[in-house]
């Protein structure tokens, strides 16, 4: 089959499709799936940067993706071949006691292995192993998705931006929000907050592009990043400035992760989704009287905000095989 | 009437014991208290050492304490004169927007007021504004606590330890538990956690005479802080190595924060209770895939942790009027 | 001034518009409001025929309203003469028990009283006490919304709705939901729950003029009530007919308590906002091991469900004074 | 090997010790567990007594059990040969829609099957089917329990005391709990109710000999049933009589259900653990206003609370193989 093989950040290039014999079940609850769609995503660049060095020369890259099972191991009880799929970019047991904290980034035989420590989706065929809890019946897909372009994006970007920023955030009805970052899982955030009725929701972003994109998306207001002004503009769309219920860190910078803070109000919550790369500053002596919490989420994969997205405009690329 | 005031940080001495007029009431809403017990707490001397700047010299300190209604406002429903109550060392409206949150130290007319921008309970009489909701009926305090000396912990020390350690820390039957520093908040952490069966309370503190203190009451083990090992130690205490579910701050340095942040599980909850005097390093390059939740917490006065409690050996001084 | 005042459910009539002195402050916790806009609700028909013992004649009936604050006693600190203000039907302390566990209806010294045992809104003027609490300041209504038609449904019936229905209801992104009575509280269990982005809203009534306003409303689907084949019918509507994850008893009678027993899922909740006259069957022979939670609300008012609403097709009047 | 088999309640004798073929593998997510303990609980006397229709003649019985892997299918992951396991009573996949909500007891391809629809734990071995998911591992049980004798209540009897009465029923630090019923399960609530040290834990029953065991497991107070005083008296031990904030349900009679909703107090929690034959009156016409809280919880089995327990004082028997 033909696969697309990460060859090592000094190697020219640094990624090639090449022909790699089918895989085959290991175990009786691994699945084979035919790929139908898969994505790539910024993890990716990650890697051919060279900055996972936990993924080695040889790897067939992709943690995301729809398709058919081809081949079912005889402890599948969910799944049949033939059967229509969504495959998580988590592979998780289900048992494990991280699991069963609902910790299924860590789970002890799992986690993100797809396209990092196993051959991933960016292929014709994939071995899913714990496939009974990390594969999801896609038969119930909307009808007017029949490419698969929506229902891909359930893989990782949409759960990323519902469970580690809406929901950790606390977002409810008539709260108001203020989202750092309007890259894909800002703007995942954005979307997924929407389901919770906020009276406002306001998106930081330097690019303006991006926030106009916000802005088709349901942003209420946005405000472009950069000045001295971005935190006195932002705090003068909520009540008596009293700053943001919840404040959304998609970006993953120390000084992003600082306005995050002085965006937060008395009470609030900072929902931090952005992947950071060194320690960052945290103002506990203003912050320890105000009730403050942070929650520092359920992802093992690191999105690629300081990447090149917003040149060419493209926030994710869809592939189909 | 006597009452403690504070001269200024400059003055000499800092306190004196004065005769000042008895207080009145300014608001129909407000008690005449007639004080039986109250403390001298590390804020108190927080105070002393000029480290308050909004409390300004003339105040009479205190702000906890048991006494009787000597006089109540017509607009007070709940108390008549001669009730026994317990003072809240925060004073709240309950019907403002931080109110409803349940964020009473931030109350737009009231938080931590007595003994700081009004005079406190360290005098024969005290003023208490917003009574029906900044008193406690004490009608049904325990037999054996004719004094008052159990009653009192109530306005401050156990209240803080309980709702910004135990309950923000979420600590829950069968649970691990680390509280790094045993002076009084830090205790009364330990104290309250019980409450909630966990299966282990390890005890971080330099001092031996405390963690002495901290095993009669409860700690299942204690580690002495100071060593390099001291991570190393108390991690060895969980199993597998995994940390602590709940870790609670009750210091403030910037050095204890880095601990708590190396003790943590993944999945488990750091409730800060220290002051801070200055910010700290957050290690979201390490924590961002952990699942952390941190609560800072509505507390809005400082603890002496710093302090000289140590030396002396007295953690928390009452005082009978 | 003028008033509409209960003269007894066996006078003729049994209501009458009678000139009645200004209500004056009683306590310094009061307000006096000038009216503005209030309604008539099923609850003032309960009290016309006679089954609300609790209410005697002579009492100015009301319980919901918009106006301004004519006069502030001296211990009310949110509000000052001029305020425009909506009034909550429950008047209520903060500071008691009840209200501290945020059960305002059963406050001891406040609940359900105006236009029950204190004088109401259906006047020129009415007193509230515990003002604070039982008053909201209304500044920031929508300019759209000049004459309070919208604000006054804040009163009593979208919060009845929100809170009873749809909070206690655990509506959550993307769960079924049946209401059972499409009266104003069902109307407003239906408007509410859509703040919380269900896939599915199931209004169920015997009246299909009714059902077209709940259309018109948001519910995604209706089922006419009556024949033998409304649970079928609206069971059909779940996946895999599992039944309702939601089920919100709008109505009140033990045929309709019954019906929502039939439509809820395993692990679902019913929520019942109807006000019942007899005791039910609850077939826990049934629902024992269905993991099935039930939520009997806040409210201390009946809603007129048995009334003549379907026959005049005013779900509810409003009055402008 | 040796198995206990259920004959059909019409045979004579309804059960008999029987040579059967030792079970075998039949998915690779199977373990074969060669038994050390296991018990007979009430609902084995409710099949003895033909009362469990969907448990046919020929049935191995029994749900519970302490014992040692023989065999693990090559699927299983978290268990080899010769681990020490605690079995679930119920068995679970951990991957179906149910279980993913936390109700495991409606696994699609599991629930309550041991000793049901699939043979049981009375026997030298039995196939444990979702093994992963259905096993603990034991090797953490106290060293004094080297029989097992206090594990082997892990299976069933604790946990249901736990989940559906204790959590359920919202039993938290400071509360009062009114328990109805001193069988088996309501003794494993009263146990576990202690985790959240409640103030009052009041234990009813009629038969004096099971209070006393009540007592010496921690129950505060105890009102012997039967007597038309029982309300009186158990209300009479809650503040100003204002009922309990969770009431357990232990039974499973209409007349004990009725009391428990004269038990609870407004804002309280009604949490049903008793098996019920029949439906039972709810009188909404009181509880409508009360802000009452039910659950009925997540048991697919039956408890014995009609049975014999009483008469031979024998609470649950514990069986070594």
């Amino acid at each position: 089959m033909r696969a697309l093989v990460y060859k090592g950040d000094s190697a020219s290039p640094v990624i090639a499709l090449e022909d790699r014999p089918q895989p085959t079940l290991q175990l009786p609850t691994d699945c084979i799936i035919k790929m139908h769609r898969t994505t790539i995503c910024g993890t990716d660049l990650h890697i051919l940067h060279g900055n996972v060095p936990t993924c080695p020369p040889g790897r067939v890259l992709g943690h995301e993706g729809v398709g058919y099972v081809e081949e079912a191991g005889e402890g599948v009880k969910r799944f049949k071949k033939g059967d229509k799929v969504l495959i998580s970019c988590i592979t998780s047991c289900a048992t494990c006691i991280p699991c069963r904290k609902g910790m299924s980034s860590h789970c002890k035989t799992g986690g993100w292995t797809l396209g990092h420590t196993n051959d991933g989706t960016q292929a014709e065929y994939v071995r899913i192993p714990h496939a009974d809890s990390s594969l999801h019946p896609a038969s119930k897909a909307p009808e007017g998705d029949k490419d698969g372009k929506g229902l891909v994006t359930l893989s990782d970007i949409l759960p990323t931006g519902l469970e580690c920023g809406v929901i950790n955030g606390k977002v409810q009805p008539g709260c108001t929000v203020a989202i750092v970052g309007a890259g894909p899982v800002g703007l995942a955030a954005l979307m997924t907050a929407q389901l919770y009725s906020p009276r406002t929701i306001v998106m930081v972003d330097r690019d303006e592009s991006r926030l106009e994109v916000a802005k088709k998306m349901g942003a209420t207001h946005t405000v472009v990043a950069g000045g001295d002004d971005v935190q006195k503009k932002a705090i003068a769309l909520t009540d008596d400035g009293e700053g943001f219920d919840t404040v959304i860190e998609a970006v993953g910078y120390p000084a992003t992760f600082e306005l995050c803070q002085d965006l937060v109000a008395a009470g609030g919550t900072i929902a931090n989704v952005g992947v950071h790369g060194s320690k960052v500053d945290l103002h506990l002596e203003k912050l320890w009287g105000h009730n403050i919490n942070f929650a520092f989420s359920d992802m093992v994969k690191a999105y690629d905000v300081f990447g090149k997205a917003a040149e060419h405009g493209a926030l994710k690329l869809n592939i189909e095989m």
